[in-house]
């Protein structure tokens, strides 16, 4: 039965020319990786569920692809969750429901009381059960849930709960009842699969695809903490999987390129990274970046200062539409947010940030003279852009700006992120900040961490863009031996040999020549291919012990002896 | 919420070292896939489910990781199930059941009876739906469940089905009759999952982990095979996901490293993979691997020869223990799997292989004379040999195997296994055969292929138990230099970054020293990762110019220039 044959949206084959300039790009950034002292580690593709979800908020969490629990996943579910609820009925609690919560509209509507009542009846007569608590499925939806079917299977129902006062009674059914009861189980089961499907997804997928190289990375450090040396400088590169609406340039699978190191505060961390920046930037040739900085302090102490700390975004995104909308539209923006008359007013020297790194600090300065919080955000900048100009940077430049707003919820000092030459129309190539708490969520708090990731797949575009991949990257077999017959293939192989053993990336066509027509196959192959030479071995070359070597962009050939051979192609 | 880390069984972390080591195979054997001619490609870590299912039979389905659809997967599928199982009532056929197919135990107990009933009936009225016919999942189980269901709900069923005569009539239910269809249709639905959850995993996931490189191998050969030049020479080095009970040695996710071609019968191609594995590990200073080799057409001769075409594995197994438990032992266990006295008599050659490879091909030659397939499977063993006596091998011994069996599902001619150097423990390190029909599956047939893989894992232990390591690769930082206060910091990282310009792996203790205790820690640092030299910029240096260089082995130290610096970590 043969399918038309294809992959999975959102996903990329990538042939020989792809896989090798991307591997120039990674060689290229793994090298100075290492020359600044990181170490490579690398992590499972999948981790457990509960060591991502959460951790991206819920859209990241709608956007991790969880794997299927192998085996028989899902009855062993279902036959938990209808005994479970035939136990419920069992108890009574039906009749507690009835009796207990009035009017009964308030159980589906008041999640305080549906808390309350499950607090107290349903915990204690049914969680004894030694089943992995973790489903956490018996709550007040499910109570709700229970309730509604009730209602709307009145005559199914009937005779289960027999209305009597027993508080804490425990009855197992039996015959008719027993066979109502499972029936009713049955319904609430495929019920509550309808309504919340999305909380099987946690059920039966205990494992899930990695969604950043961030989180596993804490995960990592918390799990080997006593074998990892800090300050630990680490770098992965890595791929990882979002299940995103696929679109030009954004995929499902993509590598993931980051360098960080946690246990230190030092901003000397901070100025290694913008050289580090350069320095991988200048290998690819990629020469006018710039790198943007900004301070999550910074930011912080202008919403102090304008008293709108809930406005951060709305204030960063309105600030950066200056250039294209200028002055007054801006303001506009800010106040159609919310953002106070006298907000604004303080915000003025923003308005005319112009010149060096000095001349803007010292307009934040002049707004932030308030916040002790926005002080201490100028003076790491300064200490930053003062190293840096010590130091000085080989191609790449150092830019503040004040609208660089990126992972506000997790960066608490440094904000990076880095643009493509201005000609090239491409947004982000690398980013990244200083994070002061990552590893709490796993059990190991104060552990400072900066780091930074560059975007493999925009400097690919920006690379082929400006034809800056080495040609050198591409060249794949020098040599094609053309193949005569068994005899002439075997001399030719023994020459093959020695050019590999020399270094040479030599190949033999499998099939021997037996017609023009298939030596015109073979020399196709090779200018297909981009082999920039042919050997042949004939009838005449076997007895003389030469080697016929054409030159596929020239048409030149000449006789050559193997040691001949041997040196030209080296 | 602290959680206490850890990642799922049968997945592996890698420190610094680890990767540094796994890379150096890898790297390695890429070296030598290319000088070969072989070209890299990269496919997708997760296929179409379909892509995969159905290509490693039973076992391997089960094993294959599964990604969950993503959005709201399962209220979609449930949704649909319940419409058209109400529908099915809606279009009477229950009461076809009842009245068409007697005994009625027939339909649950008769596949052919029930399929029968599925083509007349449920097709024609039901599967003109407009869904995805591609679930598959009302067939002759979904109608015994449907029945078992109405028998077991009688009172419910009730009034549903009025046993009336009409046969092709619709009837779209209404009111109470409603009501009712939908509970025994939720009914069906929780009962179906219950039962055939594993169905359930390929309408939820459409998607799946890739499970070795050779199907998406073909899968891209077919795909792209417009854009690709014939014979085709890949590699291809990723890693695939088995959800293999994890035990030691074996994980879940782990790296192949597959090169094969497709495109040429020629038995060159077979020569040219041999010296691939000899060049490998000669490269990896793994001397004296055996290449095994084999053929499937001697195993179908011989069992041609015997008459027992089906008993290929069992005679096999059997003569694999002869060196173990002696002949006579091992004709016991042919006897004890069929094979005939007569069969036993003819194979008697194969007792006393011995000697070269000449002395064995004659043997079997011996016992083969009057098989066609035989004699060319022995054919083609001699010309591999000849060649390869011919070129030579480099550290490597091939050696023929008539027991080597692997692949018997999908190898047609060549059989390839390698085995560690005698002194390892160690299972095969590599393998690989020819197949003629690996395309097939995906529309492109009579593309035949050759192809050997390398047991990166075991690989791995091999070199680390016999110390092949070579000890640079897992050299990382070459200098440190402490860190004494901001100026000397700042001091130090000029003289970093010139290191780093000059290939030096250098690296700056980012917190300063402000008492002796942190100077030991700083210390304590170098050491523990290894880092062979340290550099002490103090209050003295910094006015001086000059640095401290100590030998972190030896104890030594040294004042230098910045040149002198350079030179001597260079």
């Amino acid at each position: 039965m043969a399918q038309k044959p294809s992959i999975p949206k959102g996903t990329r084959d990538f042939n020989a020319e792809e896989v090798a300039k991307r591997s120039y790009i990674m060689e290229t950034i793994k090298k100075q990786f290492q020359l600044y002292g990181f170490q490579p580690i690398e992590t499972p593709s999948f981790e457990n569920s509960e060591t991502l979800m959460g951790k991206y908020g819920d859209e990241g969490d709608r956007l991790i692809f969880k794997i299927l629990n192998s085996g028989d996943f899902m009855s062993k579910f279902s036959e938990f969750f209808i005994l479970r609820t035939v136990r419920f009925f069992e108890a009574n609690l039906i009749s507690q429901i009835k009796k207990d919560i009035l009017p009964k509209d308030d159980l589906l509507n008041d999640d305080t009381k549906a808390s309350d009542f499950y607090e107290k009846f349903f915990k204690q007569n049914i969680l004894k059960d030694d089943y992995n608590l973790n489903f956490k499925i018996f709550d007040e939806n499910y109570n709700s849930l229970v309730y509604l079917s009730y209602l709307d299977n009145k005559d199914l129902a009937e005779g289960l709960f027999n209305g009597s006062d027993i508080d804490e009674s425990f009855v197992a059914f039996e015959g008719e009842k027993k066979k109502n009861a499972f029936r009713l189980a049955e319904i609430i089961f495929s019920r509550w699969i309808l309504k919340y499907s999305n909380r099987l997804s946690s059920i039966i997928c205990e494992k899930a695809l990695r969604y950043d190289l961030t989180v596993p990375f804490a995960r990592y450090v918390v799990q080997h903490q006593n074998e990892i040396e800090f300050p630990f400088k680490r770098y992965q590169i890595q791929p990882v999987w979002r299940a995103d609406r696929p679109q030009k340039g954004r995929f499902r699978e993509f590598y993931q390129c980051d360098a960080d190191v946690v246990g230190s505060k030092s901003l000397f961390q901070e100025v290694e990274f913008i050289q580090l920046y350069d320095s991988v930037f200048t290998s690819l040739k990629l020469e006018g970046v710039t790198i943007k900085i900004n301070n999550r302090k910074i930011l912080s102490g202008i919403a102090e200062v304008i008293d709108a700390h809930d406005k951060l975004i709305d204030f960063t995104v309105a600030l950066d539409k200056l250039d294209k909308i200028g002055e007054e539209k801006v303001k506009d923006e800010m106040r159609s947010k919310g953002i106070s008359e006298d907000g604004i007013s303080k915000l003025q020297p923003l308005f005319s940030l112009q010149g060096d790194f000095g001349d803007q600090v010292g307009s934040l300065k002049s707004i932030l003279n308030a916040s002790e919080v926005g002080l201490k955000g100028i003076e790491e900048l300064e200490f930053i852009n003062t190293a840096i100009s010590n130091l000085g940077l080989k191609t790449a430049k150092l830019q503040l700006d004040v609208t660089l707003a990126r992972g506000l919820n997790y960066y608490t000092g440094a904000i990076f992120e880095v643009s493509a030459p201005e000609d090239v129309k491409m947004g982000s190539i690398g980013g990244g900040g200083r994070y002061d708490d990552l590893t709490s969520i796993f059990g190991k708090p104060d552990t400072s961490g900066v780091g930074i990731s560059f975007g493999l797949g925009r400097i690919y575009l920006v690379l082929e863009e400006l034809g800056l991949f080495p040609e050198t990257i591409t060249e794949a077999t020098k040599v094609l031996f053309l193949s005569f017959g068994s005899e002439e293939a075997m001399a030719s192989l023994e020459a093959v040999s020695k050019l590999r053993e020399s270094g040479v990336k030599a190949e033999i066509y499998p099939d021997a020549i037996t017609s023009g027509k298939q030596m015109k196959k073979q020399m196709t192959y090779a200018n297909r291919r981009h082999i920039p030479f042919v050997v042949l071995v004939g009838e005449e070359e076997l007895k003389s012990g030469m080697f016929a070597l054409k030159n596929m962009e020239t048409g030149a050939q000449e006789k050559l002896g193997l040691q001949e051979l041997l040196s030209t192609l080296q």
